[in-house]
């Protein structure tokens, strides 16, 4: 049994992770830190746990745990990690973005693999240590991976994803109101979104030659968990060749599925699956590429990783019922 | 023109009142009276109003208005009203809580009537201060008046209703947050809300001997807009009677409309109107009532209040386009 | 590995039996019975399930299956079971509300025993033919059987319960447009919904003399899933009795949970739980019941009975994930 | 007074017109065509009107009104038209699609001018007949005209909208089912949306030498009401420049804004505004265009065109409250 620690136990993502181990056949919850909650049921946060679990958050970690989940805000597992030691033998997955670029990939000894199993599954399977990716970046490189092994992405690329109102944390805001959000739109970081960095990292270990920009929109939707993502770029290759690409490259990947019909975000909410749906307009391909935020766009894809890490079926834990209501 | 000073400026009643007296064709806005936004346009804060105003925040009152709305946190009008002097014209229309009760509505000279047309018409028209009822409390005692005034609320008032989010206010909260409240339901302050005062009182200036409980739920919807309330009690008298007594109250009132059809939210939602749907089962009447909170239930009926208190027709400005969708 | 088959295929509760049983180690589709989708894959309908299953609609039964669930419109399962006929081994259980009644429950030397876990979990065990309780019913029933085991249910009792969109089922229909029911609210069947005759029937056999009426109001919620239901009724007990009757009730269910605290609808949904939480006000005692109504309210529940009926563990398959946001 | 007929009185937009004309100072409605409603009144379709209009549907025409809009299902026009004849002095709006585009435009010795105010008022206040604009195509327009009349529209229009529910019509369906929208986004014709007709034949009577595809991914959104739209475009000159064009080109419409801040739907809501917010990022000028589809995207751009075409102030009727929440 994998024991696990969860670091900034009061957020979403830890909310999701604790939800996934509760059924994990092969992991345990070893202690929830929240410096802000300790001492307190994790219920009174997570609150749709009661009656499943008596865990308790707590302000000491036990260092000996077999993995580690950083789930703090961005720019916090460093401070966390310089201030706290683990075990030699703890591997530890961050779900920040501390770690995810390669001038950050390598701190203090500790190695960290880009944790996209669809893209470095053989990395990860011995790694120690993880970053996680981004949620926007895991539905917009898996929209494009399969393009750039074949060193197709020769033009721009258009971007437009729209995200929940749990992308965006725990902490209340003005633009997470209810009363604004709700039957509402807008976007933020237009073209400078932070995750166009380990995007195109990831495109240029696939493609070597790699040096489009990604022009990328992000916006707020009025729903609260998912990703919804229309890409389209010029590509010579007609569909089938196109689909044919996609459907090797995914074919061992439990998650990821390929299809030519229309789609909707809610076949993937609750999910760990990533849908991508194939378009040609003329020379444009359009891609469309769905996932859940909080569960393949971060809090699943962790655990995914953390199978991998432990040698266990890959979607051990994560064949979870779709919402899809 | 009325010159219209507002107090609180960057709440959602404030907003409210804006965008109605933006069109209002005998009141304009004189100064919004903001200490934390003061120097900004309002425009700012209520964003939806750009391209019609160049009005700024001040945080400087002109005491010699004709009207001030004090859009305040509950128990703040007092504070603001001994520390800031108006002349001795100057109409005061609070939408707080503060002076509504029997026990409050005298205070340093000032008589404040309670500002529920329906009710207290002649009275509003004379007044000089008048204290604006709360949002459920609106809902509910236009639901019940006609009764009251034919002493026939002699059994226990079973009362169920649910607000939107606005109803909480524009502070951000946990209960607020869009990922908490969008496509969720809960209660709060049940059988105990602080609005159960006003309504009972109202009830016994219309029916001397009333005595019966208020059994109110309060619940929070994930809507943003509206009152949805049902009640029902024991009465004696069949439908048509029943029907006739509402009718017959309410046949000069341009705001509140009686029907036995079935109804839904978002007829009133974005207008001043209430509308009262009527049923008999059995010895049971129930009785369904909606209001938009903002409106009718706060700013709509402030500005209601203020062209009685001017001698203007009652519906001046007030005939707003409904939402519906 | 238990054989499924499932009649009806196209509708909402059928969906989310599949997506149950995917995941469910002991159970496999054999068949999802359609009319008017047979030859398609079931992907076409239940569109969530892509990637994870190749089965196809099918107009003929395998009438050797171990299980048939009946997910047609209520009045429809007669009409199929009449011209339908399985194994002699077969169990059967209907999602409709032909057989839950006293009067409807022999028909024609099958004898269906109503399924309501927590009050009939034996009888369950040794029965060939369950008749899945309402979603409505379920949540209110759950929320006072503790009371009438104890014959405590001596006062009118007053319930009012809001559900979600799903609950109208997917035949495209007025209310349940997006343009009318986001953001809305109204009521329907007020004191006349066909769940209190089931309800009723299960009080009177935990309490023989329960005579008292279910003031019982159901609302149109613009949620998609779950019931968010609040009861009172005069109890004389006192809190601390009254929560160890439920505690004592529901000790041995892994499904449904009690507490004082106060609840919201999305700690629930996706789940196969029930949270009921106590308050007492005066006399009055406050319940409030939330479930999904497509999981613990009909398709959930029905697995969790087929699941007794096998002699499997009760939970098998239904430790979900809970949706909460 | 000028008196209004009403075709297609059913539908939302007819719905919004009625709404609208209810406050309009200088129109009222004369008849509400509709054959599958006639005989009723108009508040058992359009239910928030109850308590303000005693209007019945009916299936005779009054060919002698001052102004008839068609609010009929696209191509549906032509054949009441071919049916049904007016007094030589009516005014036709049509709310459909059918003489929008150049080739269309003439129809029997009526010459249908493009009724958006912002590109054709001098026009417009000339026409005996007016084509409504499409709702995608004038929040697009709106976004574009400025840069075509300085001829800078010389590369690929890359654009993304996403619209409200309402923009689907009345009729239910699959992809208007509450379950099915609520929390969900999906895209549909993709690069083929028949407004692009219309769009480009306005750009080019603006910049004659436009020629450059327009990359259009429309996407249904989960809220109700309104579009949200995203344009980029590679343009040379500097933002300055480029906003001054917009100021002095919308200077004297009393609807459509400018602003380079950020903006978000609700902004526009229930009004017939549009705001455009713009910002430049390396070569790329990206252009938001915000309005509400029933309103200048439908029913409120035809008041406009209305209140043109006989003479009156053009917002005459049209100063509608925010909705904002």
């Amino acid at each position: 049994m994998i024991k696990v620690g969860i670091i900034g136990g009061s957020g979403y993502t830890a909310g999701e992770l604790l939800r996934i181990i509760q059924n994990h056949p092969n992991a345990q919850v070893d202690f929830v830190y929240s410096t802000t909650n300790a001492g307190k049921p994790i219920t009174t946060v997570h609150q749709d746990l009661f009656g499943e679990t008596d865990l308790v958050f707590t302000d000491t970690i036990n260092p000996e745990v077999n993995v580690v989940f950083l789930c703090l805000g961005h720019g916090q597992s460093i401070d966390f990690l310089s201030q706290n030691a683990f075990a030699s033998h703890t591997r530890i997955i961050d779900l920040g973005n501390d770690f995810r670029l390669n001038k950050d990939a390598v701190w203090q000894h500790k190695n960290f693999v880009y944790g996209l199993p669809e893209l470095n599954k053989a990395k990860i399977k011995n790694a120690q240590f993880v970053a996680n990716p981004g949620c926007f970046a895991t539905a917009i490189q898996l929209a494009l991976l399969p393009l750039a092994i074949h060193n197709t992405l020769q033009n721009e690329l258009h971007i437009n994803a729209t995200t929940g109102s749990t992308g965006a944390g725990v902490k209340p805001s003005a633009t997470g109101h209810h009363s604004y959000r709700n039957n509402n739109m807008s976007h933020y970081k237009a073209f400078n979104h932070q995750h166009i960095g380990e995007i195109t990292e990831s495109l240029q270990k696939a493609q070597s030659t790699f040096n489009q920009p990604l022009l990328f929109i992000p916006n707020r939707g009025d729903f609260t968990r998912g990703i919804f993502a229309t890409l389209y770029t010029k590509v010579n290759q007609d569909l089938d060749t196109i689909l044919k690409w996609y459907q090797d490259y995914y074919k061992n990947e439990p998650f990821t599925h390929v299809t030519t019909e229309p789609i909707h975000l809610k076949q993937v909410v609750q999910t760990n699956k990533c849908i991508i749906s194939l378009e040609k307009h003329g020379d444009y391909l359009l891609i469309t590429s769905i996932i859940d935020n909080l569960v393949k766009g971060a809090s699943g894809q962790a655990i995914q990783n953390m199978n991998l890490m432990f040698g266990l079926p890959e979607n051990t834990g994560l064949n979870l019922k779709s919402g899809n209501f």
